[in-house]
């Protein structure tokens, strides 16, 4: 049985609790507490010597890493990740624009506002951060205004990775109301068999 | 024929450059100026809403985007992208390691040394890229010792992907010395058939 390293205040961990929930895909859940340090010990950088989560042990001593190369894997073969070239090079093109143009401003002012406390010598780094999400949530919602999920009619792990920070966009001082075809998409999402809630308690 | 969106200066475009010498594929190169602003022009937004290059046109009107994402569509079939779902996700893995914990450091800081001439404004900034992308590079280092390739003995994407920014880090203030695995494997890396060095005047 997969076992997932993550902790379920993460955007990047939380994409893989989706995508299990909508496959049905049996696992246990192993805490790790990003706030104490524990990605960073010498036993957890065994499992990812990058010392990030989330980390998947596919068989013991046989570990895969970073949230989008998880879902890639895991959903193969599957509705949520498209057969043909282009569509999964597009799926790829949005988890690209994910980590690179989207997580480091969104989840970033959320965790300096949400799990920081909004520290005074972070608080220029926060606000440096709003515009460059603030054009992330626009190149999405005018994306969205003729496409129901990213790839088109059906929702893809894009979706997911693009669902995880967005929806707690909020917590990191971003207004969605906005951004209407954005707020119409978190419903299409939420409807898919399986939804569940970001879930703080870790399951 | 394709045709590529891109500057040679930039290590994400040069990444496409590489992989399309490796495999021998025709294509045309459109000089797109960042220093100039070229990528945020109404015309070049509509190609990529994101505005950044590299940028693939498939066909008039159809177009991927995300450097990472076109080496995955364009390597399909060949030897630079595996079949198997496992190391698919492997290759996957490293490259979005390089685009959230490699890049925004070691291209970054290049960019700042290199094309802006370190301002006093943002040398705060530059000094603040060296810790993290001394550790890419020694997770890169570690791994290395045992692999020849990222994914062991044949080149694939995650190297060219790796390379692009790594060979050229010495120019955001990296010393290299330090990583002899990393020197072995430029070596190996230099010498695959169809090889190119990094070409500033953008062909």
């Amino acid at each position: 049985m997969y076992k997932v390293y993550g902790d379920m205040l993460s955007g990047n961990c939380y994409k893989i609790k989706l995508l299990m929930q909508f496959l049905g895909i049996e696992h246990k859940w192993q805490h790790v507490d990003i706030l104490v340090g524990e990605t960073n010990t010498e036993d957890f950088t065994k499992i990812n010597p990058n010392g990030r989560i989330p980390a998947l042990e596919i068989q013991e001593g046989n570990y895969l890493w970073e949230s989008n190369a998880i879902l890639n894997y895991l959903a193969e073969g599957s509705s949520f990740l498209p057969n043909e070239k282009l569509e999964r090079a597009r799926v790829l093109q949005w988890q690209f624009f994910e980590q690179y143009s989207h997580e480091p401003y969104i989840a970033t002012a959320r965790y300096i506002n949400k799990y920081l406390g909004l520290p005074d010598e972070r608080k220029d780094e926060y606000h440096s951060k709003q515009e460059g999400g603030h054009k992330a949530l626009r190149v999405m919602n005018d994306h969205l205004l003729k496409n129901k999920y990213f790839l088109g009619e059906t929702p893809t792990i894009a979706d997911i990775s693009l669902y995880a920070y967005t929806h707690v966009a909020y917590e990191g001082g971003f207004e969605l109301g906005q951004y209407s075809n954005i707020i119409r998409w978190f419903g299409d999402f939420e409807a898919i068999d399986g939804y569940i809630k970001m879930d703080r308690k870790n399951a």
